[in-house]
């Protein structure tokens, strides 16, 4: 049987995969720091030199930001259109790395082997999963099984500003039957899933000014007004005692969780003892009267991701600082209207500042959530590949974080997005030591295989 | 008379004495960071050479941290000790300085000639005033007017860990009938004045921690406890509605103005407008119940003059952080104990802990408060000195900032200290372009020439 002879070939290619996602991984691509704009684009460039060894036609499309990759190759069957990103989050507080983020390594740990390094899971991992795949597929058969488009974007971590320009002027290039996303989770570290909700997420930095300059605490502390302690205040108003957010209307257009979802949920038994004692603690915060599981699938959030004014150096300096800075993101549900909310906390915030203080706002990304439809017949032969993977059952779930590319897919090409990964809990996305394990990317390449085949038909 | 020709040399010389100046100020004594520790050895060295030449048996002496420079010289009448610091603050934010912080240079203002650079008036200007004053005098004379000790310090921008032990060591050595003390200002930028009347301060930073390990927004927001969050409700909760300091104990040891001092400084005529006009404030944001001059003089304070915690770069990061920081100082008066203050903040702290939250503290310095008798007739003999150079009439006054030294004079050695200082309030010390008046040099010089003549009977 063929799709034998694919996986076969996976199998004994995984060393030379592992080999071109080092060298990905080698590029820092942070697309948040104008200061790696060029690792940015060399990402890029090593992407589209990668698919045109495929036989992909290839190449980098320019934006007012990072560039996309788009390439296309045509095919027999369905056209498929799949997404990753090649830019990653920041690395910093760098010494709490045991090694340099870009400077990758396979690590032996006790529970397998890892790949470590920025970007290792979010995106560059998964994204090579799909990538070799193709190249199996295509070495095997000589062909691949399908019309496919590769739509790769250099901007999903820095709030992708320039993605509904591209989708919308190219909406007839990148119009497919079907998206496939890889940048989620397996559920539980191990069970194989396709994620049909996802969290909106609205960004926004503040600054707030009281003097116009720094002083001296000791000549005006007690009689000048201190923009952190504003802050602070603005700060702990966001949430009442029970935990949830004040910003009037903000709950306007949650939704409770239906019964079926909240039974499907229980029956997948989450163990939020270990989910959270895997990052030492023991309670959760949130509304207290939510499970962990609808905390972060379903509630909204709002998280403060940043904060810093005055002296943050070593030492001490006495000095009460003229301006003070958040970085404050909301997770959004349902139908949530993230430029509503927005607004309105900006009333709020504006409605607490005292005499003498100013703020500023500055957005950064705002994204309606998303539930996907999983009636379309995809849905359950992509769910039977996943689970003839792997030895769990493939499941249906719910994801904390926002892929707003999702809904981009469905509400401006009009096609179907459909989301897997195979990310774990552990990977430390976003924090130091970010690691891929080296059984999601094997087993992630050969899901991508059995996908594939089952969605053509062919294999 | 000979007393004229001193001021006649100060006059002639401060050409030279202020290319003296801008040298010292060349040096980056920034005491707080160890990375500029060869450099406060520089600005001691350079300090010993410059008492050398004249004539002052001047040396280094090792601290666990900076050095202090110690010199004497014999004469005869009373025994003065001077002290300032060579040490400087750090210079952070520096984009908001017009030039190089230690590339010193004499600018033209509207409001007359100024020396800009890091150190210009805390302390190094002020410092030199008293050692060009020593320069003339010997020049003119021959000899110094009486018996001197130079105590100069290099870590008061840091705590000042070594002095307290570095006196109790050298006592006898330093001993001496009056401390003069250069590292105050001028009343209302103007009125010459001995401070008498200094806060106390307490330093602390805290750092709180929620999970063992920076968290992804999305996967854990909602669910995880945000430090920053925790930490904001803490600051916001340090002051209630009125402005009062909510840390229990806190007013303890707050003496009442008296009606006679509260007469004197309603008689200064302050104008808050202006003090606060001045860094584009408009209210003073302290306790409601209180005078401006009261907040600052005579009310104790806490104030947050640094706050940090995920990721503060350009760009977003949908980071759950770790770990949240401020650095907090609270300025005391009377007889408020830091030592039991700081075990109550901390104790509040504690008891505001939600679970899985951690703190640790880190002590920055710890003085109380001091109140100087005036009733020693060198007091009168150095307030006329000093309205002999300026048009007002000296002042006694107060000042919201520490100065620990001034209390371990009296307390170490039980010896007087005597605060005169010529800054502005708007010498921008701890802030970017901290300038020292060309006028607060020179006449500041030629203040101590007439101060030195009043206390010694000579000139």
């Amino acid at each position: 049987m063929s799709l034998d002879a694919v996986l076969a070939r996976i199998d004994a290619d995984l060393p030379a995969a592992t080999e071109r996602l080092l060298d990905l991984l080698r590029i820092p691509s942070i697309s948040t720091d104008p200061a790696f704009k060029a690792d940015c684009d060399a990402a890029a460039d090593w992407l589209v030199a990668d698919l045109n060894a495929l036989g992909i036609a290839a190449e980098k499309r320019t934006t007012p930001g990072h560039p996309m990759v788009v390439g296309h190759i045509e095919g027999t069957g369905p056209h498929l259109l799949f997404y990753g990103h090649y830019d990653v989050q920041p690395v910093d507080p760098l010494d709490l790395w045991d090694r340099d983020p870009f400077d990758p390594e396979i690590q032996d740990t006790p529970k397998g082997k890892v790949i470590r390094a920025r970007g290792a899971a979010d995106d560059k991992g998964q994204l090579m999963t799909f990538v070799e795949a193709c190249r199996a597929w295509k070495e095997v058969k000589g062909e691949l099984p399908c019309r496919l488009t590769f739509f790769l974007e250099g901007e999903e971590e820095s709030g992708s500003p320039s993605l509904v320009p591209f989708m919308k002027e190219n909406a007839e290039e990148l119009k497919s039957d079907l998206a496939l996303i890889c940048d989620t989770g397996l559920f539980e570290s191990r069970v194989p899933a396709i994620t049909t909700m996802l969290r909106g997420l609205l960004g926004e930095e503040l600054t707030i000014t009281g003097p116009s300059r720094d002083l001296h605490s000791g000549m005006y502390g007690g009689v000048a007004i201190n923009p952190v302690r504003v802050l602070s205040k603005i700060i702990a108003s966001l949430h009442d005692e029970t935990g949830r957010i004040t910003v009037p209307g903000f709950y306007d257009g949650v939704p409770e969780l239906s019964d079926e979802m909240r039974a499907q949920w229980q029956g997948l038994a989450f163990d939020h003892a270990t989910f959270l004692g895997d990052v030492g603690l023991s309670q959760p915060a949130g509304e207290q009267d939510r499970t962990p599981l609808e905390m972060i699938w379903s509630r909204p959030t709002c998280e403060v991701n940043g904060i810093w004014g005055g002296y943050t150096g070593a030492g001490f300096k006495t000095v009460l600082p003229s301006k003070a800075h958040a970085k404050i993101s909301f997770r959004l549900v349902g139908t949530q209207d993230p430029l509503k909310i927005r607004e309105s906390f900006r009333e709020m915030v504006r409605a607490m500042l005292p005499p003498d203080c100013e703020v500023e706002f500055k957005p950064h990304g705002a994204s309606q959530a998303g539930a996907f439809d999983t009636s379309d017949p995809v849905f359950e032969k992509a769910r039977q590949a996943l689970s003839d993977e792997w030895p769990d059952t493939a499941a249906y779930i719910g994801c904390g974080g926002s892929i707003p590319i999702a809904g981009h897919f469905a509400n401006i090409l009009g096609t179907t997005p459909m989301l897997i990964g195979f990310g774990k809990d552990d990977d430390q996305i976003h924090s130091p030591n970010e690691k891929y394990d080296m059984e999601s990317f094997h087993k992630g390449i050969r899901s991508w295989a059995r996908v594939l085949a089952a969605l053509t038909g062919k294999g």
